[in-house]
C-alpha cells in the first residue's frame, strides 16, 4: 500500500513560529468508510488564521493539539469513493489534512469544475479567500462609488480580490503592501493607488493617495498600519476588521495607541467578521467572484511552493509576506 | 447698569487643566439686538467635552481661541425679549457662555417648563446627557431583553442614563464608577451589579458580575476599563463609544493593547457616535426621558457646585470623577 505523508503539529511555537514546530509522519492511506470518500491532495492551501489554531488560546477557531495532523482546505482528485455524489477521478476541495491523502464524508466536500479554470482557485479566488473578500466588502464594509477604500494586506489573497470588488463599485482603491512587485501587481488590476509600507512612510504616503480621507477600509493586518488609516477615517466610515496579521506571532498582546477618539470623531463604525458566518451564502458569493473571474473583472495570482515537504516552509513565508496573492502548496496530482 | 462676570479660556492646559487656564472679567451686560433674548444664568453645565474644545486639535468641536469666552449649556431667566417667542421671566435652555448674563438669538433658546421638575433638568437628564444617553443606548448599542450591559462612566450624567434605559428595556445592566458612593447609588437606580474600579479588579470583578459575558457596551472612559470590557465581548456584541474620558488630559496619545483581534473573535461592532448627529431627533428622546422620569423609571442625581466663581472648578472636578450624576454651576436665579 502506498504510504501517505502528513504533517502534524510538533510544538506550540512561542512567537514567530518555525520549522521544528511541524513534524512530517509517514502513514498508510486510509481506507475510505461507509459514505466517505479517499482524496489524494493536489493543492493544499496555507493561510494565516492557521497561527490562532496552534496557540493554546482563545481564538475563533478550536485549538490543535501538539500531535495533531494540521488541517487545510486542500483540493484533489478522488481516488475511491463510497459516496453516491463523487467517483474516482472527480476533482474535489475541502477542509482535510496537511496530507498526501485524506478520508472525508461525502457531505463535507464540495465538487470542482476543473473546465471552469485551474482547480487550484477553489482555495483561493473561488474559495475561503474570495469568499471572505466578498462579504467583508459587500456585507461589512459596504462602500458607495466614489468612496474612498483602503486595502490592508492587498496583495494577498483576501486583501487583492476585496479591493479589486470595491473598485467594480465605483470606489477609489488604496492597496497597501510590502513590496514593489505587490504594489505594480496592485496597480496592475484596478488599484488606483497602492503603498509600500516596507519603503515609504505609511501616514504620508495614504494622506497623498486619500486626498479627502478615507470612507471604508478593509483590515487584514492591524498594528501602526491601521493606526495610519483610522487617522484617515472620514465622518461615517466603516471598517471591517478581517485579519491582524500583524500581530499573530506576538508573544504578548502588542500595545499601540488608543484611537476609539477617532470612532467619536468620525462616527464610524467598525466591525469584525468571520467568513464561515456566512456559510448558508457560500453560493452567492461563488457565482458572482466567477461571472467575474470569468470576464476579467477580477484577477487573481498563486503563489505556488512546490513539494508537499515543504509545507510548513510555506506557511511561514506568509509571515513573511513570500505571497503574491494565494499561497500554495503543490502536493501531487496530475 | 449691572456688571457681567464671564470666563474666558486665558492658557491652553497641557496635560491637566488648572485653574490658571481660566480668566473671569467683568463686562457690561449686554443689550439684545433683535430677535435677540437677554438670558440671566442660573446653571452653568460643566461637561467633559469641554475638554477636547481647549485643545487646539482636531476634534469634533471647535477649538475655543485662547482669550475666547468659555461655552456651556446654560438654563436662565429671561430678562429682556426682543423675540416673540419669550418674554421677561421665561425659563430657557440654550448654548451660552460661562457668564452670568448672555444674549442669544431666541431661535438658538429652547422653552423650560419649571411646572415639569427642577429646571437645572434641562441641561442633565432632561437635556443633552440625557439625550445622549437615549441616542446612545437606544440607536447605537440596540440591547434587547436578556443582554448583559456594561456602562463605563456609569455614575455619570449621561452613564447613569444608559444604563437605566437599558435595565428598562430588560437587560442586565452592570456599571463601573470610581467610589462606593457611586455605585450604592447605582444598585439603588436599577443597574444590576456595579463595580468600583478605584477599588475592585476590573477583569475579575466583570467576569463576577457578567457570568454569560458582554453584550453591549456603551463606552464613556476607555483605557484600560475598556480593555477589560473588551475582553468579554460576546459574539455579535455591540459597543458605542460616547466619550473616552480617561485619554483627554493626555498630553501624548496613550497607548494599551491592541484588541482588534477580540472584534473578530466575536464579530463585534463597535460605533461611535454624537449626539448632535440627532438634532431632529432631540425631542422624540425628550418626550420618552420625562415620561420616564415622570413616572419614577428613570433617577438622576446633580451635583451643585454654588458660585459661578466656581464653574473652573466645577469643570475639574469631572476629571476626578468629582460629581454624581449631572455637575452643575449654581450661579444665579430665583
Amino acid at each position: 500500500m502506498a504510504t501517505n505523508r502528513q504533517w502534524l503539529l510538533s510544538s506550540r511555537p512561542t512567537g514567530e513560529p518555525t520549522v521544528d514546530d511541524f513534524e512530517s509522519i509517514e502513514a498508510d492511506v486510509p481506507t475510505p468508510g461507509p459514505r466517505e470518500v479517499l482524496v489524494e491532495t493536489e493543492y493544499l492551501s496555507v493561510d494565516p488564521y492557521m497561527r490562532g489554531r496552534m496557540r493554546d488560546a482563545e481564538s475563533y477557531a478550536e485549538p490543535w493539539d501538539v500531535g495533531d495532523p494540521m488541517r487545510a482546505a486542500v483540493v484533489g482528485s478522488v481516488v475511491e469513493s463510497n459516496h453516491p455524489s463523487f467517483e474516482a477521478g472527480d476533482s474535489v476541495v475541502g477542509d482535510l489534512l496537511w496530507a498526501e491523502y485524506a478520508v472525508a464524508d461525502g457531505a463535507d466536500l464540495r465538487r470542482v469544475d476543473p473546465d471552469r479554470g485551474p482547480v487550484s482557485t477553489a482555495v483561493g479566488v473561488l474559495g475561503m479567500p474570495g469568499v471572505t473578500a466578498y462579504f467583508g466588502m459587500t456585507d461589512v464594509v459596504e462602500p458607495t462609488a466614489g468612496d474612498t477604500v483602503v486595502v490592508s494586506g492587498a496583495a494577498g489573497a483576501v486583501g487583492s480580490v476585496a479591493g479589486q470588488i470595491a473598485a467594480l463599485s465605483g470606489c477609489r482603491v488604496v492597496g497597501i503592501a510590502g513590496t514593489d512587485e505587490k504594489t505594480a501587481w496592485l496597480e496592475s488590476i484596478g488599484f488606483d493607488a497602492a503603498v509600500n509600507y516596507e519603503t515609504e512612510d505609511v501616514p504620508s504616503a495614504l494622506g497623498d493617495h486619500c486626498p479627502d480621507g478615507v470612507d471604508a477600509y478593509f483590515d487584514n493586518v492591524g498594528g501602526p498600519i491601521t493606526d495610519a488609516v483610522w487617522s484617515l477615517l472620514n465622518v461615517r466610515a466603516t471598517v471591517a476588521v478581517c485579519g491582524q496579521i500583524s500581530t499573530y506571532n506576538a508573544t504578548e498582546t502588542p500595545t499601540g495607541p488608543r484611537k476609539l477618539m477617532r470612532l467619536i470623531q468620525s462616527r464610524a463604525r467598525v466591525e469584525g467578521f468571520l467568513v464561515r458566518d456566512y456559510e448558508g451564502r457560500w453560493d452567492e458569493a461563488l457565482d458572482r467572484l466567477s461571472a467575474w473571474v470569468d470576464r476579467g473583472d477580477v484577477a487573481y495570482r498563486e503563489t505556488v511552493v512546490e513539494g508537499f515537504e515543504r509545507a510548513p516552509e510555506a506557511f511561514l513565508g506568509l509571515f513573511e509576506g513570500a505571497n503574491v496573492g494565494k499561497q500554495l502548496v503543490r502536493v501531487g496530482g496530475s
